[in-house]
């Protein structure tokens, strides 16, 4: 498969399919019609068809999915048979919410935070050291980064996502509220929590 | 304006209006051209009329737009005039940080967090009281809640959305990584953290 073929809104309902199977796998279903899934995750069987046709062969006319079979197809399409190492960058409370998520159980391991703020660096915050940021290069020459996740005030985003992606930083996972410019091969996703209130506003008064 | 007809993509393009026009204010920005506002935002001047046509007529041909007035207007259009009471489902550390991530300066203002642990009820974090999460419909009786926010783990997410849905909230912030199933005039706005991690890692091996 020509994985920079797919569409992106096919790549934003994979995490979905993922969440939906392995909440399968909890209540202990082994396996499920097209129709079933389909039921249970909102999309059309057609869609589902469409979807999963991008990335190969699942299932049987007929005989449905194995749950667990389908769980591991799509977690090998999302990636998540590494481990991948994250770096936060601003050590407020955003980014502990974050280093304490949970995200570890899937193979997202936060490695460090990174602050300016003296009163911060060598701290632990939930087993993970906040590192002095003017250190970031140094940092990053010497230990994998997989995703940069930037949580700080955003007028110095632009510069840390600078700094990061020169480092050699492939993707920004962004909570600044700014629109990022970076280099063509660096992957940017945006969770814009003002844009989220405002968009639920608008529409509590529509 | 007949405000159901507008398009989700329009209303979604809303706040990014407003950060940019704010960016503008800041930097002591009184006037500019579509084609400025449009190599700023980085929407097609055509794409920008066409939203802006939407609510009525904003700028002068020729003249372009008058920053503060054109600022105005979208915050009217969505809804920044008022303030918005926001409950809290959950005093984690995600809680927390929504808590004291400084909405309020743009009107919305969190009066409580809920949550089950003893531990933690009768704290004030960031100045706002945990509260009992067994006397949320009591509460929401007495006080507005314009969106709850639901910060809890996935397994009690619909519970609590159920709750706050029926003691009359009419916008759900889900942080949750659940698909809520809540009535028609019920808004939800997801943040699927999860899914925003998966997105990133399918498009770094891409």
């Amino acid at each position: 498969m020509n994985r920079s073929n797919i569409s992106m809104a096919v790549i934003r309902r994979l995490p979905k399919y993922h969440r939906c199977l392995s909440d399968m796998i909890d209540k202990g279903i082994e396996r499920i019609s097209s129709k079933e899934l389909s039921e249970t995750i909102g999309f059309s069987a057609s869609q589902i068809r469409q979807d999963f046709n991008n990335f190969g062969k699942f299932g049987q006319q007929g005989y449905g999915y194995n749950v667990k079979d389908l769980l591991e197809a799509i977690s090998g399409i999302i990636g998540l048979q590494h481990t991948y190492h994250l770096i936060v960058l601003g050590a407020g409370n955003l980014g502990e919410a974050l280093v304490n998520f949970g995200f570890d159980k899937l193979g997202f391991q936060v490695d460090a935070l990174f602050d300016n703020d003296p009163e911060k660096i060598g701290r632990i915050i939930h087993g993970v050291e906040v590192i002095d940021i003017n250190i970031l290069e140094t940092y990053m020459s010497k230990n994998p980064v997989d995703i940069a996740v930037i949580t700080t005030p955003g007028k110095v985003a632009q510069k840390i996502a600078d700094r990061v992606a020169i480092s050699g930083a492939r993707s920004i996972w962004n909570f600044a509220p700014v629109d990022l410019i970076v280099p063509d091969d660096v992957v940017v996703e945006d969770v814009h929590l003002v844009d989220n209130l405002m968009t639920l506003t608008y529409l509590l008064n529509e």
